[in-house]
């Protein structure tokens, strides 16, 4: 089974039965389950014959070495391990163990590559306990900041006593410093709908969004839904229903835009009182900063507008900024290559959410390889992947490792 | 200070100290405050004169003697003395201190009217325990449902069980037979912008309006705020958001008509997923039964053209459906009088919001007398009359006890 796409999906399903609580998939950072669930990969890793190594902030890391010794700097694969409450079996895991599975099949047939090939499983992307992501893979690549030791759950933990409690030690996640790596490849599920579409197995992230999240509140004048007349109305919600519409319209209005409200609250929210205050989430994505800073620019401009016009005093605050993250062109070319030598056509897509390839990319050329999901789920039990695209996944990451452009010119020369 | 409008502030005040709950005023039907509030208003009264009884439902009813003993049905005069958790101090309390200080000047100057008097100090009109209005006014007017027993309140308690705490036999509330009244006049503060508006201490109520109360939910499909293509979604919120302005538009269609939705909530209401389900509150109120019934069918049909639209699932469900009340033209013709022979304009005007009126117009003819309140505000500690508009109340009232018309010859030909 080893190497196959049906022990990579057994896998996972033995990783999904590792949890916080019973009944359903929980795996947050610096808990027992994500513990239990990184020495389990580490198994795997060192079964497969690589020197496997953990960090005190919980990533597991198998190295494979190369034929150049430590010459080269090593070329990483990885993704998480950790996941949301509630989740699916494959959003992280997928990568970590297709990534596990193309060593395997470098080791049996005893083949190995120019430059040393190492295999992350980070413990943390999501950000499910502490409210920030990428815990663990800004830990790896030298990038954990100081201020995040002191994040608390919703118990009251803070960071530094959740790694503690594992026996490890929270100051090494400071001293770690960023590492020299020749490049990074991230094997995901595209929690998206579009390869399932194009009805293809597997495609090439060209970047991943930048993204706008603003809480955007809306007060009026609350008053008793029976005696107020409409004209003499201020209803925060009547004026945030606008708002909604507007978001919806110019989120539609360039092409790889997303805009969403997913959130929304009405005080005092009783059926028979007219709406005084609206509050809601704005959510804006584009893989071009000067597309997503131009939508929400026309977002703030109509929603004013509305505000002003109905008497409601607008409150808009950007709370997130990230920059889009592109993707490595020559490893872009790269992946395209393996998988138009698997007989497919390589399509070209963006990654709206974010994935640990956001870090990566700071301290080397990232690249990501989205794999088919049924109806675009994810976060969810329902999350699930073909057998067959798994394959292809594996298939496409050993080409890419093996050809002839990963090792050199390219990768000598950035 | 009896018989004067300081006097009834001063005596509001009194009552605002008793609550269910410390630092605000809070006091629902068969509780120990509402009992307390109950024999104070009883003693007063009594202290005026008036013959007190208190019901098994907790109304407390003062009776002053007409020439006539007996053969006339009593005329009432009545409001509430329940509230709504933190409430202000004059919804309710303001018309049955009013009453009793009417009496008061009747009793100062030895003036005897025709007929029996009655002051009703109601048990329960908001409903607020146990989520049925009118628990008092219904046991009073021979009206009380025997389903009504079983209701619970949030800690489970039964009304059978909060009567007997009080000592009070809850069968005796379906043992109350429908009374003889001659006529019903409510003195109530507005809730609502209208008198403020026209710079009149009070106004005539013409009718109080009929309600349609629904839930309404949409349900489309969850996804990824970062993957799900803005033309393949189905946001839930965004149909709502549709639906919202589709009820402010209609309900701003004809005069008098108010419609409001005053919840909304969202599912699974994160920020970086597209909102699958949205469920809201409809309220639609109307004095003409069927431009209410009008408005109500075109809010369904066009949100059902809405959710056709979005491919939205459209639950709609009414909850609840209460017909307009009328008062009595020749009661409001009398108030008229009253009003104007104190020098004022008599307004008209309706209530959006239902009363004790509601129930007694069932059993006898009715009548409101709105008092102006500040802000239109109520619910709300900020519930605020002005002196001078509570003395115009207690004057208009006199004159129209003492008026000709009240005791012949309408009122033996009705």
């Amino acid at each position: 089974m080893t190497g196959t796409a049906a022990g990579v999906l057994a896998r996972a399903v033995a990783l999904g039965e590792i949890s916080e609580e019973p009944g359903r998939l929980t795996r947050r950072f610096a808990t027992g389950a994500l513990r239990a669930a990184g020495d389990l990969v580490g198994e795997w890793m060192a079964a497969a014959g690589m020197e496997v190594r953990r960090d005190d902030a919980g990533n597991v890391v198998g190295r494979y070495a190369g034929t150049g010794g430590d010459a080269r700097p090593p070329f990483v694969l990885g993704s998480h391990l950790d996941t949301v409450p509630g989740a699916g079996r494959y959003d992280g895991v997928l990568g970590v163990l297709v990534s596990v599975a193309v060593v395997e099949r470098l080791v049996t047939r005893s083949e190995r590559l120019a430059f040393p090939l190492e295999v992350a499983a980070f413990a943390d992307e999501e950000g499910a306990r502490f409210g920030v992501a990428y815990l663990g893979s800004t830990a790896y690549a030298g990038l954990f900041e100081p201020a995040w030791l002191h994040l608390v759950d919703e118990s009251g933990t803070t960071v530094t006593d959740a790694v503690r409690s594992l026996g490890d030690d929270p100051d090494a996640l400071l001293r770690a410093s960023q590492p020299t790596l020749s490049g990074y490849l991230e094997v995901h599920i595209e929690q998206g709908p579009v390869l399932e579409h194009e009805d293809l197995p597997v495609g090439v992230v060209t970047a991943i969004s930048g993204r706008t999240r603003a809480s955007i509140g809306l007060r009026g004048q609350a008053g008793h839904a029976g005696t107020l007349p409409m004209p003499w109305r201020r209803d925060a919600l009547a004026a945030a229903a606008e708002a909604v519409l507007a978001v919806e319209e110019i989120g539609g209005r360039e092409d790889g835009l997303v805009a969403t409200v997913g959130m929304l609250s009405v005080e005092p929210g009783a059926a028979n009182v007219v709406p005084g205050a609206a509050t809601f989430s704005l959510d804006v994505r584009h893989v071009d900063d000067r597309a997503r800073g131009r939508a929400t620019g026309q977002m703030l401009e109509v929603i004013s507008r509305i505000a002003a016009t109905r008497q409601v005093e607008l409150d808009w605050e950007v709370l997130h900024e990230t920059p889009a993250v592109a993707m490595a062109p020559w490893l872009r070319e790269r992946l395209a290559e393996a998988i138009g030598a698997e007989g497919l056509r390589a399509t070209s897509l963006v990654s709206g959410a974010g994935h640990d390839a956001v870090v990566l990319a700071r301290v080397c050329d990232a690249a990501m390889l989205f794999v088919r999901c049924a109806g675009g789920i994810s976060h969810d039990p329902r999350e699930s992947v073909d057998e067959a695209d798994v394959a292809v996944a594996i298939d496409v990451v050993e080409r890419f490792l093996l050809g002839e452009g990963l090792a050199r010119p390219s990768l000598e020369t950035r």
